[in-house]
């Protein structure tokens, strides 16, 4: 079985090795630049961990690995024009760097890339693994709409929110996980575990990130805390503490979220005291927690032997761990 | 044999038939409407039209023309945020009804569900199929960043401006035929002289588009004359002005391209005069004639019987009549 790492290894030589040098510069020297920036790759790794799981032999699984990772960075990329990002792991984001009419083409270049790294699957396999990729790039377009459209509303729900965040990012975790499966000559039933635990996980891993922007360690996180508070951003835990929040307590929150003017410093800690009084820290916890309990629980009935499921529980063992 | 009218009422109310009552409505409205504003479907008619010289059952090759025009109005729609355009065939843009965020979002879902429509072909086409598609993609794209390119350039050849409407525009339309051919059930050879032909009258084409801006009828033109001169687009025309013209003539003509301040209709006068003293209307009806010409060459080597050629012919020369 290969390890987490050793499949990264893979991956990033991988990528290194792409034939990116080709004309005109200006559309793939972005291109470079998008997939030079690093990143911890856990999309293709989970594709191959997830493969391996099935097959020893992973080595048809490595290029649908790499379209997966194109495919995620192309998302990136557009949604960093978006967003106004102007950073992306710590670096200047591609319509930054270079300029938005670049970026966007260069992004639809990456998408367009990212397809023609699963075509050389198996012709009996290929319809399904080229169906599964569509589909999921297409609800990743939804959830990126649905998080538009939540910039400008007040009254988003938890559901709404769980739906939006399901579409946007863990419907590609489940789908790596599924890929690697079919590759792998997994059978319909444990395919389609695989793609439920990845969706627990992706919803897992994103209330994370919500959490880590509030409770999170600066040194281990490594980004800044109290973004999301800062920008007002409809995470979990600000979804949740406009549900719990009664009379005095919720009018103190909501007229926090209109001030335009407010010291950084003091907004955050205002904002996580209301958090604290409502104990928005063990719901989301719980909460988390759940998505990966889940996970767990759906990778016991796979059908293979345990010793196999291993790399992929040491991940979401390791992943739970950040928060606590 | 189908004619291209009762292929462009198929191609019309399949489109119409789409499901794109989808939610989020802020992604598929833009869908819609970019989709429901018209256009000759060219592309999608010239894929039936091949398919038909070689089979009768044209019914599996109308998805992948459905697949065909979506992304090329997908290709529009990020065009026209990259140029600016305001208005499209008379209406106003995607970004400019919407806005760029959603224009770009729209345009990802778009490029995304035209693959899709590609899925279904028979297995031991399919791999072929979504390799021309796929690389035609990329050319275009790339063909889009050589046309930005250019913007800024005072010294492209003409050599560097036919590369660059051969991937921009041609190998769209070479590849509808080519893809036309496949799913019929055409052998090597024919697919790729279809290929050819098609690039033939995709590169004929746009230079009677640059042609007609100058020498056009408005009333059959459809759009107001003289714009690409008013904005100094390097067309075939400009380009050959350029390489053609000599001391005072030279002079004159780029002093006109350096005035920022001016009257359209007399620039667009001194420009012609100019066009007129140095032949290049002949000059551009020349080169046209080549390419259809061409196209008509290949043609004749196709090894079906003439009249099922009959259809694409009288089409190539109703596109070359628009010039004279």
């Amino acid at each position: 079985m290969y390890s987490f790492g050793s499949l990264q290894e893979i991956v990033n030589s991988e990528i290194n090795c792409l034939d990116l040098n080709k004309t005109p510069d200006e559309l793939y020297g972005p291109v470079r630049y998008a997939l030079s920036a690093g990143g911890k790759r856990i999309r293709p790794v989970l594709l191959l961990l997830a493969c391996n799981m099935f097959s020893e032999d992973i080595s048809k699984a490595i290029r649908p690995s790499l379209g997966l990772e194109i495919f995620h960075n192309f998302t990136l990329l557009h949604d960093d024009i978006m967003d106004n990002a102007s950073l992306r792991r710590n670096q200047p984001t591609v319509h930054t760097k270079y300029n938005t009419d670049i970026a966007l083409l260069s992004g639809d270049a990456m998408m367009i890339m990212a397809y023609s790294y699963f075509f050389d699957c198996e012709e009996n396999i290929l319809p399904e693994v080229l169906k599964t990729f569509n589909q999921t790039a297409l609800q990743i377009c939804e959830g990126q709409q649905y998080d538009m459209n939540f910039e400008s509303r007040d009254d988003v729900t938890i559901d709404e929110y769980l739906y939006m965040i399901e579409l946007k990012t863990s419907v590609l975790i489940g789908s790596a996980l599924k890929l690697g499966a079919i590759i792998g000559g997994a059978g319909d039933k444990d395919t389609q575990l695989l793609y439920d635990t990845g969706k627990n996980i992706g919803l897992g891993f994103q209330l994370q990130d919500d959490y880590l922007d509030v409770y999170g360690d600066v040194k281990v996180f490594g980004k800044s805390i109290g973004g999301d508070i800062v920008s007002n951003k409809k995470t979990y835990l600000l979804i949740k503490a406009l549900e719990l929040a009664k009379g005095k307590t919720y009018n103190h929150l909501t007229n926090m979220l209109k001030k335009d003017e407010f010291v950084p410093e003091e907004k955050i800690s205002a904002v996580r005291s209301v958090y604290d009084e409502l104990d928005i820290m063990d719901h989301t916890r719980e909460q988390i927690s759940e998505y990966f309990n889940s996970a767990l629980r759906l990778m016991e009935q796979i059908s293979v032997k345990e010793e196999r499921k291993d790399e992929l529980l040491k991940l979401i063992k390791k992943l739970l761990v950040r928060v606590y």
